[in-house]
């Protein structure tokens, strides 16, 4: 993989300001790149470096063109034109096109010819994988589920049965969808399996990291929206409703029915308990549990601030007598007040 | 799937209200059901969708009888009847009953003529698979392992050696059973591996999660209980034991030793540490952590509410100083009282 | 498995006090041992358990030699000496040598004769798999990955492209190696894809739990150090670094370019937001958000104690009102002193 620096200005429709046919062969940053290898400055904390790097070019916005020692490639926004060229580097082995001959596909599934089913894949009865799907080693495709054009679904993923799936998603490995949701009666005692007759519903252009679990619908659809994109060991329970180009860290935890809305950003090991909705443009940040619904679009965020274990000791007991500290308050102020 | 309101009732020893030869081939929500459809009554909040539904019929309580505008089967408790009706409405595939061709069987395992390997699946030396079990696709049962009978393993499931799994069962995709558990001596600053020589042992009517993991007993073996519900990416650790008929929330991590009793609910990302002994009827909120054994029923919790993130800042400030304060209140007491 | 005492002894290096030609079949506890096993006190709470042992022979240290009833093995560090000794019980089956007929091996991977390659193994383009190295049942090993000498990678573990895993490692089941980390540039409101291009590079003598994922560089590698010890369902983001011995419990979140030093522990479910440094030597409690770096090595703690779930609802509101509490302490003070 090597391009001019012509060819990559040319790609992301920027100005180029250095020698246009300079050979770039890897991205890297401004830290580390060698002579030879693209960069880019979007974190204007690290512009000092623009003056040590060693890269041959960088992505710069037009503030910082003339700082550069080097080849400058000018963007409005250099972080959005370093994913765009990020694209030209990739190392994410090809699709080799056509059936592994190790997979074990029903004679009633639709694969496209033009899709790539990989080896130890089991594709199960009336499943469809659409053009240019890609469908990696070891993963299954349950009954009447379907892949869009254009998915990649990575090594070891499980889909159940009645799982759609749209365009151009990418799905990680290991990641579950479609099994049951938690749902029980308790009688006198002992719980009695609700059967989970809903599917799951996932739109376009959705990323799913690896290991995680979507749950299907306990009635109707588990559904997540299109541009979406979910970090590593997610848990989405079933009847959970996920608006257009929400994004979530891993280890988030989303409980049955609770709707969460578009544009909306959950750091690492956020718990939402069920039932709730979640504004539109709803910020939460890391391991926060949300326990309302939300209506007003801001961050939000609970737990406690990080001390040495033995301060927090300390603080974790009088926390325990706060509502004993607020009443002496109380009784003070109507002592001075007498 | 189609069943007359006859069969229904019948099935469910319920009176009906309404024609018997009418004829249901879904389940859904007041909100949702179309005409042809069956729904239910159970949370008394959604009463008045009785009045707008669709559903040709409802499952209520017989104090909601006359409150009906279509066909009514009467139960005591509507939500477990509609618990038993689900499994008349299951889209889970039945299974084949047999052995694919692709499936690699160790001649000295055990599989009964009865059961069900899919594609895929590894089943190693003296594992055994009871009558009617059903092991998913890529499934892999290790080394003396035990399948009980009625049992369904889902797709891609890694069992380990030594383990035994009780009857009706259901392990979804993903989880794994029998690894290793964390357990290492320190020798000076290194860590040594102790090998985990017990197995797990899983009762009947069990029901794990995907992408769970149980791990292997240090010495003796991890056990779970009859009845137990686990959810989706739930930890057990080595030497767990969990009582009959506790259910847990997705998320939740026991450490290693502890004891849960029976008939307790861990809500989601719960937390317990190691060499713990929690009462029958303990009930733990999302999120917390329990940190000493409990010998009351009842129900625990920690962690801090939700705010917006400005004024969480601010008092979690404060909270680091709560010590401080505890002492300047004693303080003006004292000047009070002087 | 039985060994005489006297092998045992042999084996640890320890002396022996009692009848060398015992033979004991396996290790229990104290509390459990039959007539026939071996046991160890590690933990000088169960000392009294000396006395009432059925154990045929105990791993002590020098000091409790003389309360032996029955035969001792004398060791400095009788918890060492267990794990030591454990290896000789393993029930771990042993590898077969050689490749299942089912594994889909790629004519351009280089596979140690000496290695064991399960059944329905992928090894794709380009990959290593070094002399005695294990990948168990459905595992795939992805293009231009390495697997080194000794290593144990158990059933169903995904590794994609360009990992390196070094020599005498165990990867449990489930677990995800070289996914995309989560790096988005946002244009618009939409998410757009930023290629992760770096690897992942594992050290020696590392064990990896079932269900971890742990992701590939943005640019450059995501870095394991020597004889790192990761517990179970544990997420490691793109670019993360963590240094030598270090070990974590189960449901550790780390975020993005953090590195984490040497010999640290981290307890159950801790999580460490992006772009920190914990020095050598840090440790943290359970559940622990760690927001800040920690430039002292020490334990440090966040979060609340459990209680009852009545008495924590009033402190959590209390605690929103803490700013306001402090205030008011701050006038009383004032009014005091006037």
């Amino acid at each position: 993989m090597a391009y001019t620096l012509a060819e990559i200005a040319d790609y992301l429709g920027a100005e180029l300001k250095g020698d246009a046919s300079l050979v770039v062969s890897g991205l890297a940053t401004l830290a580390t790149a060698k002579s030879g290898q693209l960069s880019f400055l979007a974190n204007m904390s690290y512009k000092d470096q623009l003056l040590s790097t060693q890269a041959s070019a960088v992505i710069v916005h037009p503030n910082q063109a003339d700082d550069c020692q080097c080849a400058a490639i000018i963007a409005s926004n250099p972080y959005l034109a370093y994913a765009n060229v990020s694209q030209l580097f990739d190392t994410l082995p090809k699709a080799f096109g056509g059936i592994h001959p190790s997979a074990q596909i029903s004679p009633t599934a639709k694969v496209d010819q033009s899709a790539t089913i990989a080896a130890n894949v089991v594709i199960e009865d009336h499943a469809v994988v659409a053009q240019h799907a890609v469908i990696g080693s070891g993963s299954v495709i349950g009954q009447n589920s379907r892949v869009g054009a254009g998915t990649r679904v990575h090594q070891n993923v499980s889909i159940y049965h009645d799982v759609t799936i749209g365009e151009s998603c990418i799905i990680h490995s290991g990641t579950v969808i479609g099994s049951d949701g938690f749902g029980f009666a308790n009688e006198a005692g002992k719980w009695v399996k609700i059967c989970q007759i809903g599917g799951v519903v996932i739109g376009n252009q959705v990323e799913i990291g690896a290991n995680c679990t979507i749950d299907r619908g306990a009635l109707s659809d588990t559904q997540i929206g299109d541009g979406v994109k979910l970090d590593n060991q997610i848990q989405i329970a079933h009847n959970v409703e996920i608006g257009a180009h929400t994004a979530m860290a891993a280890g988030c935890l989303i409980a049955g029915s609770t709707k969460i809305g578009s544009a909306c950003t959950l750091a690492g090991g956020v718990g939402v308990t069920g039932h709730l909705e979640l504004c539109d443009g709803t910020h939460v940040t890391a391991m926060s549990l949300v326990t309302k619904s939300i209506t007003k679009p801001g961050s939000y965020s609970s737990g406690t601030a990080m001390s040495p274990t033995a301060e927090w000791r300390k603080s974790a007991a009088r926390l325990r007598q706060i509502d004993d500290l607020a009443k002496r308050i109380k009784n003070l102020e109507k002592s001075i007040k007498e």
